[in-house]
């Protein structure tokens, strides 16, 4: 197990916490409390739950801690059978104690002690591998705070506003032509190669065959998306997978969630407040079953997530732009996907939206999930999931890389996920 | 229409809705947002929804008034189909905004309003009127307050305090023994006299035939219950009506509701948190199936809320007492049932717990509901509930009369309900 | 309790038993293997189930009777709890064996020991008691056989028929006028006085007292009905029981059970199959919400049962027309509503359709169920029915009475249910 | 398209369309009409849908042919919703008409035209193609029409017996020891190689990539699964995927499906009836969900469909033996899977129980449905299954080879499935 070092610990952990705390700024006591769907959480349980999982895995292992708060550690354990019975997870909306207050005390009680930990280097390997998946655990839980609050402001008629922000401007910009990228084909390599953190379900790095395959320069836009729509894609049963068509009735899905007809124009709903579709945007919020049905009608396919990985690595693209950080949100800028107007041959591959692969999620040969609790983190999940590569807006900095595998079921809308075709 | 006299609405108005916010007080702004089920309601939105009573139904009927938020009036309104379209009631807790301090300054636009056209005499005779509709439709919330935070609080696993309490100790005594009292029979007057304020579904007045019957002088105990735990009463099909036997299988209900077994003893959760079970209190927090099929267990039956009536007015009992106000809640007392240990022939008809009749909530001969949206207060809910007589220790003092019908379906146990039984 | 004269039994339950095997013979071991819902049963279960209640409470019961088929005793119990585990309801469609044929024996089988019971004077009062509940049971399940088989056939897009019938024709002519006719009020005796047969839930006889009332001289019309329908009474909630249109909305019910647009027309399917609309028939197949609600869009009300069965005793409206018989089959005469086209001032109060009442289905003053398990015969289902009075034309002639109380939740509309209005 | 030599298919065709009719021999109309659960049809219905196939996809494209019963075309629609609507799936146990006479008829009429263009040559390679598919499709259906009214007739309290059978007793022989036979690894062709028929999701053929594995040399034994069971295996989370603990509580699993304890031992149902479990036979009747959490246990892994595929090929083992025909109908034998008492180095490979793969069912590369509504037939069910290989003992002969890809979703158990462990 590979670990970070304990000085980069030292500071990385209290920067990324305090992010989570700067996340909860522009929120009120009400907000933090609100659940709008099982899939989603309280911004005031993320922020335990983070904790927690500090708590339970590190602190909790150390010889003579004492929890402040035993019964916590039910209340906010997510899906860690092995450590305790489990809060039905659909019902932490109706937790109102502890509160925001009683929340950051404790944020700060297991704070002090990581931090002193840390700082006299007490923890063993294991123990800082074991602090560096905190770490990445709390980044994961950064963005599904923005996804959430997202979901549960949209519920209300007034339409709230997670924060005011001010975003470029490029309404008048058509968005880039489409390119057609060839990606390495024949056998490549996939998965972590080791150096840096990495969550297990990135390994073994073992080989792929590919045959060749061509990948678009950009995701799909709001306006390529609106003409799926218009040419009937939501009725035409022909684009859709079974249990795709079986969603779009049952749900009835007409347009992307979030968004809706305002007089002849479609709105958008964002964390900053409804505005009107920018049509050189990328079409984000949308379920796998949508991202493979526009793929069916335009003619192509969902690129695999071995294609996607082959040629992102292939192209040595950086993911350091476009995930949001602290410097993003104290000049307040939107946090919402970047229009697709430029063109640098292959575009805006990590921290715009999420890509729908047509992978199911599964594991690699060779795979085992780590020993204990924390082998719970991933490998049971390998079941009716599809694979998301790149990360999203709501992604923060120096989390995402090229063999992350995000993945959820077919007919999840609440995320930053969008299209890119492979062909 | 009776109305209310300006005067005695001058101080009324003021003192009720001050009392809605004393109730609010020991809870945080988590706490007021908690929805624990369709049924139950936040904090928040109770202290909203009875303010947009006054605004809707009497603020802007006023001419030239202009509602500062007129999107609450989706957002409050609870079941007035002919005001505006309904927010869905299951979804209540997801709404964080208006936030509790926003709510306050609703309540205090509202209150200032009505309170200067009080004072100023320019509320007509329809007006007073609603006034107290709103009066009494605030004191109707005000036990909604209490029931729907029990409910609310009991869902965690802290099973944390609504408000530490002192409540009369009676630990030793045993409750009094059940007597028979003869009720009158023959023709009897059924119905509001149109002496002070009632609802309209407690008229017309009406003559009404009872055969002779009998009803017991106090209500059934916790140890009485117990017993028929004992005997099997859970598990017999021959104690319960066909849809309580339904009901049985699918919840699960093997106890009343809040009651749990710690080690070999009952525990029971209250306002003031979990305690032992008192076995002379009155049983609490059971359905009318759990009525009924105690009911049938001992041999007797319900009375019908014709001879519920018949009987208390015969009796003269005055309803002052067991219900709550602010001087109860000064003085810390505990909100919870009484035990049932004095006997005066006819113990605790009002204030202690609401009593399951046999009768099925319908309308009087010659009912017609009030003309506009009032006239969904009462009458559009006579289908499939039955009626409860008496209030309870969450009722709030002046509110309850002999002639009050409260009423739920078969299956509600979150009220402070329990079992008077006849012959 | 009553008993049925042991020679006219003789005659009556072979006769009654034949009626039953009539109503099957058009019907395939297909049709009678068909379960549309939860609440309609396959044909060839209730002939089952109707010789299941003789053999159970009548054959068991004698001393040396051994069953052939004991494992019928839990597949064909329908709601006995104190009888056998129940075979859950909803599936009784999935039962394949004993299939036509085995369940011709197993009626063959118990008919021949209950007429040679019967002819060598064996059973006693108790036992013909039990007899003649059994006949009016099995009246009963002719009802249904019709009603669930109708709702069976009617489920599939070839629209098949149950019977080519004739019926006669008053395509021109008009529906009579109606006429308020008023009914005795005051004090008056409710209930069977004792004399033939009636079920437990119509006694004891008692009074009750009436205030004025008037009662329509016949029922609403299919064309009445249209206007209703017209003046958009399907989508305005002002004339709905609050759970009424809740089911409105969830079912989505824009008109009656079995009413389908056929271009421009309204068709309803009948056991003959489909055929347009009568004006001058009365509106059926409605539920409990629809009759209220049209009430209240005509200015009326629903007659409570009191005021129907007082109203027809009064009038000695004599019982014998409409329901059907071995004649009316024979002569391959519709089983469906007539039109309502004459005027005896007080028309087809039995026999044509089931009338809603807004009573809801309670126990009268003093009834107690007989013991045993026959006393689950009817009381354990009053909760959240109501009542309807006077029989349908699926019911079988000589079964109907004016104290006679059949009950229905409050959506129900596979029944031959119509409006009589009341005010 | 390769297409189906003239000749062999005017044997082929009537011999397959009798093997349907002789399974449905066994069964009486009753029978062939249950529908015990949405996924599975009634008999009478896969008689049906099968000649539908041949009607619309062959006959109806023939110039000049009129159907005898159009509406034929809705009912028997499976899914193909660019033929036509649909009539819903879980409703096809409420269609009583065609009876099975007329769906005999039905099945005269297609047969007679299908033989008579076959035999005097007018099919074109298209038609002939097509005519394959179907051909293959109805063996598809022979094997639903076995699980299918195994899970109908098991439904029964009665437990009936689709047919007595005979069956090769070797009770008292052990499970042959398993071995762990080495796969090839390294680029291995996956898929069809275009002899003979295969379906479209089993090309292109194609290079795919395996580390070193070993496959098990026999399935699990019931012996084996028992031990999973004693181990606590239902009830400890460690075992199990997360979607498939949620499957284990809400559905109540706690042994595979079809098994009943009796006493202290275990029965299972079985087309003959229940007999008691048999150690040395496969266990079956499992979820994916089961197989995987069995193989966790066992400290092992299911195989990939790869590793499944290349091992079988490695091997050439010939898929002849296991499925049922009509010499083994004829013998009265037991469609049962066979016990595991030999050792060949690899055994029962195909037509005893489909076997488990880990693989999520996602199309080939470069794989493209076949244009049309047959295009419908495999592709647009690529997502949430498994895919299992091999055949099982209710395949029939002649149906199943090495690349044919079976699928399911993970929660399925009333097919044939089992468990062959990898690692």
């Amino acid at each position: 197990m590979p670990k970070i070092d304990s000085n980069v610990a030292a500071e990385r952990y209290p920067s990324v916490r305090r992010l989570t705390e700067q996340l909860a700024e522009p929120l009120s006591a009400e907000d933090c409390s609100i659940q709008s769907m099982s899939d989603a959480s309280p911004t005031r349980w993320h922020m335990a739950h983070t904790t927690w999982f500090f708590e339970t895995f590190l602190l909790k292992q150390l010889p003579g801690y004492v929890s402040p708060s035993p019964q916590f550690e039910q209340l906010f354990n997510s899906y860690y059978n092995s450590v305790s019975e489990l809060f039905d997870r659909s019902r932490r909306g109706c937790l109102s104690r502890p509160n925001m207050d009683e929340v950051r005390e404790y944020r700060k009680h297991v704070d002090s002690l990581v931090r002193e930990n840390l700082e006299s280097g007490k923890f063993n390997d294991h123990q800082l591998a074991v602090l560096e998946i905190g770490i990445n655990h709390e980044q994961q839980h950064q963005e599904l705070i923005l996804t959430d609050i997202k979901h549960g402001l949209a519920c209300s008629p007034l339409l709230p506003t997670y924060r005011e922000s001010v975003s470029e401007n490029y309404a008048d910009a058509d968005a880039s032509e489409i390119e057609w990228v060839d990606g390495p084909d024949g056998l490549v390599s996939i998965g972590h190669d080791g150096e840096g953190f990495s969550f297990d379900n990135e390994s073994p790095r073992h080989l792929f065959h590919l045959v060749p395959y061509q990948v678009a320069s950009r995701t799909v836009t709001n306006a390529e998306f609106l003409q799926f729509m218009q040419d009937g894609g939501y009725s035409r049963p022909e684009f859709w997978l079974s249990a795709g068509w079986d969603a779009v009735q049952s749900n009835d899905w007409s347009a992307p969630l979030y968004w809706k007809k305002a007089g002849d124009e479609w709105e958008n709903f964002t964390l900053a407040g409804p505005r009107p579709i920018a049509m050189n945007e990328p079409v984000c919020h949308i379920s796998y079953f949508e991202a493979d049905a526009y793929a069916r009608w335009a003619g192509c396919r969902l690129p695999t997530e071995f294609e996607w990985e082959a040629m992102v690595d292939s192209l040595s693209i950086k993911p350091d732009s476009g995930c949001w950080s602290d410097q993003l949100i104290s000049a307040n800028q939107a946090i919402h996907p970047r229009a697709l107007v430029q063109n640098h041959g292959f575009d805006h591959a990590f921290g715009n939206v999420w890509e729908w692969t047509s992978s199911q999620y599964s594991a690699y040969p060779g795979y085992a999930p780590p020993p204990g609790a924390l082998g719970e983190y991933n490998g049971k999940f390998m079941c009716n999931q599809f694979v998301l590569r790149g990360g999203s807006c709501a992604t923060p900095q120096g989390h995402i890389r090229s063999t992350y595998r995000n993945f959820f079921p077919a007919d999840t809308r609440w995320q930053f996920s969008g299209i890119r075709l492979g062909r």
